[in-house]
């Protein structure tokens, strides 16, 4: 028989987990603060468990997904004692301390603990483009990896339970900073008569895929230091031309505020006397000027 | 004979233009307010010419790739009588308005004008991935398309001059915002021992291109509405998790100026009522909110 499974959390990705561990035909049992969540989950075999410490019982392999950590605590808590001997993977978003502090919490009630990441959309859940980061105990990662490949391809990155919260934010931060330039990018072609669709299809997608080979040079200067001349696009000429990017939305009727902090961070660097140096500056920068 | 083409302006991005129309076989004239920039060019034919006006003379196509604006008014308006009769193509970063103000000034000298955004960096110019989005003059464009081809892919966007600077300023708005998020992310994994170019091969790239997939929908919302229940990823639970982001920059030490705006914004949408909507309605607040 293939692992029992307990999912705990029914919102958007837990369903989406729940189903992906049913049709690998894993025993599924789930669990939801407010009852009744993804009817669907029944006709798929899902089992429906009335408490979370009844939920935790049936199954060695517990992963959660819930808003965020303090609804976690909220949910864990009263069942602590359920969880001994057990494996708790948490795939809810939070960050390295929230995850070390829950590794530890986890130790105390004798579990295992595995913090997760999970780099995908509900839709991505089971698909191959998706993947899911885990840091924490290596022994209940060697134990269910195979389990876990069910959501998507596992990706662990270290025994410090924190590293997952970390890769994955960094993930989404670069994520939300992609999609808040399509968003003014879209909010500016918005304000002529051109179509989103096609802009996003034949222009947008394609430029940001050809930008996207810049990004490990950046790397490599954060890593190696920037080779000589190899700044194409020197951030003194940036500096000039972002000028352009905040005078044209005001002039067409978008808020630049997603783009004012970045104009800011260009003229810090250029007046630091990083202008013909290129975005790892940038990175350095943000390293400095914190705290 | 090829067309005759004249390049003003040796900085990184007039050099690679000078070389790619050298390189397809074509006369070409360069000048620079410097003299002597780019001395590799003097190897490969090209003409140096000792004045603007001197630069115009010798060729029916005009190419001007400078700093800025300013400095396009600077260095051609001495020049102007020469331009009767010629082609300005204008691919210095500009607004529209800059856009449409140049082509009024060029028709009153009896020039054609193109104005272009040129969407690559200089490494790309001759390459596959580069584009270049032309607007103005249809007769011009019709006539020296094929020779302008020798930079890059010529995409034509319209006859209103000011079109090609809106497209380009969208897509560099994109860019950006892309470069600031993975600056950000770059800099969170380096306050532990990652490694910057294995985090960007390994897991950066790839989730960015997982994550382009979910613009065509952003774009669809906005031309034909939201499918009803397309929110997997929905605003509420995005701002929930955005805390966490903030957070660990704090607690890593990663100033979190790029990243504020973007909560700010998350938030004042669940604020206004759609927290259950995905990132179509953060467009609408930026078209809503500016003024
Ligand atoms: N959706 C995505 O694209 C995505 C991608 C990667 C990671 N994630 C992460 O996955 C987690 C879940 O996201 P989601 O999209 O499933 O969110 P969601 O659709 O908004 O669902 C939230 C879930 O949390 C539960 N919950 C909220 N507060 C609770 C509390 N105090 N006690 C117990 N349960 C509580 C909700 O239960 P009720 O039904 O009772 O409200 C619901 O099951 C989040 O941490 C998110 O950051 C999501
Ligand atoms: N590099 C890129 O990645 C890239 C990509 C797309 C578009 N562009 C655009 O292409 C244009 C040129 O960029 P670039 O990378 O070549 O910049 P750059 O390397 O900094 O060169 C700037 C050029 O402008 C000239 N210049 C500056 N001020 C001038 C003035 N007042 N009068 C006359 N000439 C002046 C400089 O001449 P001196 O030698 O005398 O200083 C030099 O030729 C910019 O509008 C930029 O936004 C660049």
């Amino acid at each position: 028989m293939k692992t029992p499974i307990t999912v705990l959390g029914l919102g958007a990705m837990g369903t989406a987990l729940a189903r992906a561990f049913l049709a690998a035909g894993h025993p599924t049992t789930v669990w939801n603060r407010t009852p009744g969540r993804s009817p669907e989950l029944d006709d798929l075999g899902a089992g429906r468990a009335k408490t979370v410490a009844d939920a935790i019982a049936v199954s060695p392999l517990v992963v959660v997904c819930l808003l965020d950590d303090a609804s976690v605590r909220t949910t864990l808590e009263p069942a602590a004692t359920e969880l001994s001997g057990r494996t708790l993977v948490n795939l809810t978003n939070g960050t390295p301390l929230q995850a070390r502090r829950a590794a530890e919490w986890a130790a105390q009630q004798g579990a295992e603990y595995l913090d997760g990441g999970i780099m995908a959309v509900p839709s991505m859940i089971g698909g191959p483009a998706a993947f899911v980061l885990y840091s924490g105990s290596p022994v209940a990662f060697e134990r269910y990896q195979t389990d876990l490949a069910a959501l998507a391809r596992p990706q662990y990155v270290g025994s410090d339970a924190g590293l997952a919260a970390l890769h994955d934010l960094a993930l989404l931060s670069a994520m939300y900073g992609m999609f808040g330039g399509a968003e003014h990018a879209l909010a500016l072609i918005s304000t002529e008569k051109i179509s989103p669709t096609a802009f996003t299809g034949e222009l947008l997608v394609p430029w940001l895929t050809a930008m996207m080979a810049s990004l490990p040079g950046i790397a490599n200067d954060l890593e190696y230091g920037a080779a000589p001349g190899a700044a194409g696009s020197n951030l003194a000429m940036q500096a000039a031309g972002f000028v352009n990017l905040i005078d044209a939305s005001e002039e067409h009727g978008v808020d630049p505020l997603l783009l004012t902090p970045i104009r800011d961070l260009l003229d810090r660097a250029v007046a630091a006397g990083h202008g013909d140096e290129d975005l790892g500056a940038m990175v350095r920068l943000l390293l400095k000027t914190a705290g």
